[in-house]
């Protein structure tokens, strides 16, 4: 008898409802063996998983300890050579702040098959789904995209020049995020927008500018969200229904 | 007798292959009574549709001479006033240089229901599937996506300094697009990589630096392709199947 061969699938789950899954990953997902998750997938995505599938979640939110990627690694190895259908899901987008290298290079070195799914970031999806569209023909003809996480390792003389920015993990670092921006120029008018459970019931939405938007939001719990900075926020008010 | 109210989808048919349509895109489009569609929307998608869908095709590749933003526009109302489910599909994610706006605009106008479908944007999916992540924790803390159909309006001075760069719309253009990068201190063995036809069939790519990436594909034709500037290009080589 021959063993069955085992492979792992990086599967972005997309912003958040499953109807924004691409139509590959919800076959994966709804065909899995094992599916190992991070905390931020939705729980509707989780359900579509036949019944007998091992589902593990990885990683807590709020700032939890999470588990260590070389436990992933060898989780996802293990399973693999099972022979197991193994579904790593992963919100958003596996290659946007996703990191899938390090579990990408532990499969090569263990020899095990893989693939990479993309997804829709809710990087992009968030400020859709909010009427604001990142790009315009004479407000912005390109966009940044950074993580906030970390805010000193980033550049922000050169970051602040981009005329939109998409900030990603940023929820917490909100009033040092404005600090930076004005600091390099940008005018407090500058709207900003916050979308907060992209895709989802609890989706919700600020919108304010660089001088009022910490204000507005003070003692709010901000994550997960999306930051939208530049004038493209404006164009929200001519395209949605009145 | 009520008449059956129309609605308009905005929908993004995503980087190429069927397979990377949303869920939601993909059951829009295999009910839509009027399919108003994108040169650059793959045939599988649009085979899709069910058989007594209408059918329209709207601009033209390669410089033809497009339809007018006016008379698609007309379309759209025109069709949603008869009550039909239209479906709007533009390739990639509508607001990613989809130009949805003056549709958006003119539905709201003229009274008709509308909604936008996000789409896995070939600017993100375009890298994925040749392995090179946009973002990494110490060589890519972010990264910026503009189309380079228009050199002269950009400010490439700004542009050039965000340490990786996503370039749609940027085959014909891609001599200029290396001399101003070259004019504003990006070094000569910066890596570049070209995929063009992503998630096709046809999918080809090109990997080179700043100095010879133009030597490389000379007298090619790229368009349509997604053009990466930076250091996530090497990241490449950690990333696939030997």
């Amino acid at each position: 008898m021959t063993k069955s061969l085992g492979k792992v699938y990086i599967v972005g789950a997309g912003p958040g409802s499953k109807e924004y899954l691409s139509v590959k990953a919800y076959s994966l997902i709804t065909q899995g063996e094992v599916l190992i998750y991070d905390a931020l997938v939705d729980d509707s995505i989780l359900e579509l998983a036949p019944e007998n599938c091992l589902k593990i979640e990885m990683g807590k939110r709020g700032g939890k300890v999470s588990t260590s990627q070389s436990e992933i690694n060898s989780l996802l190895v293990e399973k693999c050579r099972l022979g197991k259908q193994v579904i790593r899901l992963k919100g958003g987008d596996p290659f946007i702040f996703g990191r899938a290298a390090p579990e990408i290079q532990a499969l090569i070195e263990a020899g095990c098959e893989f693939e990479v799914v993309p997804g829709i970031s809710s990087a992009l999806a968030a400020p859709l789904l909010a009427n604001i569209p990142l790009t315009d023909a004479v407000m912005s003809r390109a966009f940044v995209v950074l993580t906030a996480h970390d805010i000193e390792a980033l550049d922000w003389e050169k970051i602040s020049q981009i005329e939109t920015l998409v900030i990603l993990m940023g929820g917490k670092n909100l009033g040092e995020i404005v600090h930076q921006l004005l600091r390099h120029e940008r005018i407090p008018e500058t709207p900003v927008a916050i979308i907060q459970n992209c895709a989802t019931p609890k989706q919700h939405i600020w919108i304010g500018n660089l001088s009022d938007i910490a204000k507005q939001t003070y003692a709010e719990y901000l994550s997960p969200c999306v930051i939208i900075v530049g004038e493209v926020v404006r164009l929200r008010d001519y395209l949605q229904k009145n």
